[in-house]
């Protein structure tokens, strides 16, 4: 079943966004009486079309579902903005394993040359990536993406806790520390991820954040993980630890 | 510092394949008395470069290194083969995250159609990407990729224990088992995932599975994850449940 997250307007009219029922008309062919869920403010309904053209949509409220999709802590991927197109996919993965929100950060490795307009058009394509991934993976949730920041400007004392992935740690196999923690967060705990570009965090950044007390380096697992896998595996293991039972 | 895996016969002649050399001359530029570490048959070497032209490099053993890097227990991830360049992505992370093996399952959903002979190409390419991850991530063992093959032919009993992700049971939040099961794994154990292609696995598999009484139906935490996320997930789970403490 296909789901939607939609804007409080086009729920208030019962309809969907102009790209929204280009999809529904045009890719998936849907007729009167076809149903798909909608998803706003963590509800889900699911809906059947009562009326269809090639640029109208109208449907009708069936029931509100039951669904729960989301972590029962804050998760967000501060990550070392990498080459490429590697931060895309860290947003469509990490948004299937249930991060909620990403946040580009510009640190000392990240290779990175690119001007303010050009950096605005890839947020909103970075926002488009996690709305189409939240709908494929049935959250609850549209992971925020925050604008391009450099390490120094977060505000890192708004989270309860910080885990920094040193790869250091894992090449001198010196694991510790996230399991214990990850099981006894508080539920609503708001943590974050710092996962460093290709070739690591820099050991001055490593110096800046030692002076924050929310701080715990950790290390995840035995083998130098790239930095596109980093935040797959961070936010597997808090599913994990805190949704299998 | 990079890593390289190499054969017996170039380890007893303290040099490298051919296609290696070329990476040292032509690549990374190497020089007299640059080093490198060669891996063969779970063993470690620190080696430096005694003579080197644009055809031979010879080296020398400086120091045996222990290095550990191994999931204590053998991970085989049968994965149905998915759409695209997605199998190659999932031996590239699947190495990073630990899997000993890969099978290329030809699944009632999996949209396969390419000749035999295309088919053996893939596999040699595929076992290539599995050589070039171990490197990068200081894997001790290359793993194996097996040929293609549909999922009746597999001896499943060659399993200590076969997990199933079946993302039925994700959509009905019947979320159990793999947690005590991963923690009470045998070190040495031989088990395996499997996966379904995009579209799941069928009912028909299904049915056939439910017959092995060494495999258990397991979910991959709340949220509908995309075939080539699925292994990542298990892998993740099983190295943070074994390996960090």
């Amino acid at each position: 079943m296909q789901k939607f997250m939609i804007s409080e307007a086009d729920f208030t009219n019962r309809t969907l966004s102009p790209d929204l029922i280009y999809q529904c008309v045009k890719v998936l062919r849907y007729k009167i009486n076809d149903e798909f869920i909608v998803g706003l403010n963590n509800k889900n309904y699911l809906v059947v079309i009562r009326n269809i053209t090639d640029k109208t949509l109208i449907y009708e409220i069936k029931e509100e579902l039951n669904i729960d999709t989301e972590l029962d802590v804050f998760v967000t991927i501060i990550q070392g903005y990498p080459k490429g197109d590697k931060f895309e996919d860290i947003i469509k993965h990490g948004t299937q394993l249930g991060a909620a929100a990403f946040v580009p950060c510009l640190m000392k490795r990240s290779q990175f040359k690119i001007d303010e307009k050009r950096m605005n058009n890839k947020i909103e394509r970075f926002k488009k990536i996690a709305r189409e991934a939240s709908e494929q993976s049935f959250r609850n949730q549209i992971p925020d993406v925050l604008p391009f920041i450099t390490l120094n400007k977060i505000d890192l004392y708004s989270f309860d806790l910080i885990f920094v992935c040193y790869e250091e740690e894992a090449k001198h196999n010196n694991i510790k520390g996230l399991k214990e923690t990850i099981r006894c967060l508080p539920k609503g705990a708001k943590i974050a991820f710092i996962i460093g570009p290709e070739g690591g965090i820099d050991e001055s950044e490593i110096i800046y954040l030692k002076q924050f007390n929310n701080i715990k380096f950790i290390s995840l697992g035995k083998r130098i993980l790239r930095t596109e896998i980093a935040s797959l595996y961070a936010l597997s293991t808090i599913s994990y630890e805190r949704e299998l039972e």
